[in-house]
């Protein structure tokens, strides 16, 4: 593709982009479409000769747009937000441009010295613990998620609880790992990635908040040490998925400091929040967390996919992660004065994600990432108001940002069959969970592009769809 | 951003773009900053107030493209091609438009959907193995690079050849993993992060040609069977990246049945030389193979990331990685009409990354392709005579494809001295290896901006700065 010829596709999908977020209200928020729909319209055969640019775009118009669920919609509300923003497209099409590789430090220094400053300008804006700052034993780096943060945190704790050794006979398999039955997913995973086996995980109960129970926990780890277990490694999650739910971070680090156990803070969502005083509980005792992560690609206005991972000893992670074989060995690497930031992740080869960061964080500032934070929260104790304010429906957690949590009075049938009926409308997108072992509908809010009305609207037709189930 | 300003700045942004690629060759091809020099150009502060997009431009320019490695300059032979282009930007900037995250089918039908057909389309484009189409038991997935393409490999023939039991006393700490001393470094990664522990790893010797000593191969896998092992999962390489050797797949095919080990096939960068009718003799073997994967973003004009992994059983991958919280339960998923990729991967977010394939394979077509690769091959082939000819130099292994290992012939110090002079020129950029021992030069071709008379010139000077050593 010659020069002039980018510039004018380019410049089109550039308009095609502005065009579809203003009309983007009026696509129904889930794809319609049904199982292998998108498929059947694609085009089957390869071409043998190269299309026009234009013929591609008419597809991704004709084909494609009608199989996407609209993430970015006003009327969103599912999952947790992926917040995209015009700086982070920009800056990350910067990055498509340049096309490097930032694996090591040499492969562009630019890319390693970028993200360092950006991980340490949110060690600052969020007021993180000091041992996160890269000036420190430790630093940050950017993941593609924080199911890969926690995987990599897991290795790290797996290595240094074990001195190295968590592959000798009678140490492997006695190495526990504890979290919450609220906590995300991705542990489980990465408990059965690195080996540990998952009747070591234990699963510890959670109070009426849905935050986990210290009792519970002292005594398992008691239990385990009794039966020969090794104490290794605990997530405490900063609002869960499920809830926003906080664990109790000061007395999990005072346990995990007593008991030699890693640990790890999964604050996925939730952790942009501490941008606003106001919200900057969220970081109590966190100065006892040996790794730490958030998603700017949720709720900070920064493209999929930005994880900031955070680690108080980055040797634990690197000394676990970093293989040198000879085509990258150079004398800057050897001489430990460069970051490469291949051995603080799982795959070797690395994009310049930086670049959105860095484009978001100056052009809106922190006032105006803070403002955003902000109107999400306000925007979801408005919908709590409401939900409060219709004695049919009743809240199933405490809402303390931007996740409401409720439910029709009723049976779980109920329940689903409401949210099923939303969701089929087009009109918004709710997805739901489980609290106290009932089906529980999530409201959560968190793209810059929902203003009161659309939170009032959809409740008004939340309320309307009611009526069918009284 | 609103949307006329969000017009505007991504118009200049994709000038801002075309107008590097037009002066791409003037640019020192390894950035020639110092550490830290980068970080202490940019600004300290964290802006409070957000700034306009020109000034943010402006500091993209003056700060951050000095510290750029210009690996899409048609000078750079360093490393591998990491191949950028116009369909592939653009591609990429509609995925980060759409701001969508694919990790189960609902969550955007056409992401799955898209991905299934362009992986199939490889299969078809490749000739590779059918039992790698999704019509099939198995099916591709696009991951993030080929480590973690093998991690995912090494986790679901550690759980198939142990039938879900790698966990257990006995078992775990008994799996025995092969491959040759030419593989990828991320095969000692992926051992160390799925717990089965480097001494597990057995490191086969090579022949002259730097593939896999069969001999050897199969004596190992009978001494560990003496010594109580599990011989679990085997790497073949087709096309190192240390000088592009393929390992004999035929041979360790038959090895890897009879003794019941999961054979994964690594063909990052060569892999999409099957393209063209002449090279296909690469795939030879391959229907053996238990798993596979090679990269688009490598020589295929796919931007990173994109790597193609295919599986035979696609079963063995999912109960591996699958694990479904509430919030993600459907009743498409659960009825298994859909394909949900996170249980196909580690993270369980995912980009879009299909759209810059699929505009990719329609924008140049399987004949714009082959043309691509042909011509990478044609200039390595003119290099190779170009160092023949000055009998100062010798070449260090064959070059089927597109990379040419050379060095002077003399000490390992003259041939580190040359190629630092050379790097540091700016006027082109080469790393390197060791074969047989000796530091070697590496010259790889992959980039579509490359031509004759910038292989030619590379030569020259190459020549010319051989004087000084001689």
């Amino acid at each position: 593709m010659n020069s002039k010829e980018f510039r004018k596709a380019g410049k089109d999908v550039i308009d095609w982009i502005a065009d579809y977020y203003e009309k983007i209200s009026e696509f129904p928020v889930m794809s319609q479409v049904k199982a292998n729909e998108i498929r059947d319209d694609l085009p089957n055969d390869i071409p043998i000769e190269g299309e026009s640019f234009e013929c591609i775009m008419k597809d991704l118009e004709d084909i494609i747009l009608p199989g996407i669920s609209h993430w970015q919609s006003p009327n969103f509300y599912g999952f947790f937000p992926a917040n995209a923003s015009g700086p982070a497209i920009l800056g990350d099409l910067l990055s498509s441009g340049f096309g490097i590789n930032g694996m090591i430090w040499s492969s562009s220094p630019s890319c390693t010295e970028l993200e360092t400053h950006m991980m340490d300008w949110l060690v600052t804006m969020l007021d993180l613990p000091k041992h996160f700052h890269s000036s420190s034993s430790g630093g940050g780096v950017i993941q593609d998620s924080a199911s890969s943060a926690t995987l990599c945190a897991l290795l790290a704790g797996r290595e240094k609880i074990t001195n190295g050794l968590s592959n000798i006979k009678g140490v492997r398999e006695n190495l526990i790992v504890y979290s919450s039955n609220q906590s995300h997913s991705s542990i489980e995973k990465a408990v059965k990635i690195a080996g540990l086996g998952i009747e070591n995980l234990r699963i510890i109960d959670v109070n009426d908040s849905f935050s986990m129970k210290i009792e519970h926990l002292e005594n398992t780890i008691k239990d385990d040490l009794k039966n020969g277990g090794i104490p290794c490694f605990l997530v405490a999650t900063s609002g869960t998925t499920s809830s926003t739910a906080f664990d109790p971070l000061v007395e999990i680090g005072e346990i995990c400091i007593k008991y030699n156990i890693w640990l790890h803070v999964d604050a996925a969502m939730a952790g942009t929040a501490a941008l606003c005083e106001e919200f900057r509980w969220i970081n109590e005792g966190l100065n006892n967390a040996d790794s730490y992560c958030f998603n700017p690609h949720k709720w900070m206005l920064t493209n999929f996919d930005c994880d900031a991972f955070f680690i108080k000893d980055r040797k634990a992670l690197t000394e676990t992660l970093s293989i040198q074989p000879e085509y990258l060995k150079n004398s800057l690497s050897e001489s430990d004065t460069v970051i490469d930031y291949k051995d603080w992740q799982i795959p070797l080869g690395r994009r310049f994600r930086s670049l959105k960061l860095w484009f978001v964080l100056r052009y809106y500032g922190i006032e105006g990432l803070k403002a955003h934070i902000r109107r999400g929260v306000k925007l979801s104790q408005l919908f709590q108001k409401l939900v409060l304010s219709d004695n049919r429906f009743e809240l199933m957690a405490p809402s303390p940002l931007n996740l409401v949590c409720f439910r029709m009075k009723g049976s779980d049938e109920i329940n689903e069959s409401l949210i099923n009926k939303l969701n089929m409308t087009g009109d918004m997108f709710l997805t739901h969970t489980r609290l106290n072992d009932k089906y529980t509908l999530r409201f959560c809010i968190g793209s810059p592009l929902t203003k009161r009305h659309h939170v009032e609207n959809s409740w008004y037709k939340i309320a309307q769809a009611a009526n069918e189930f009284v």
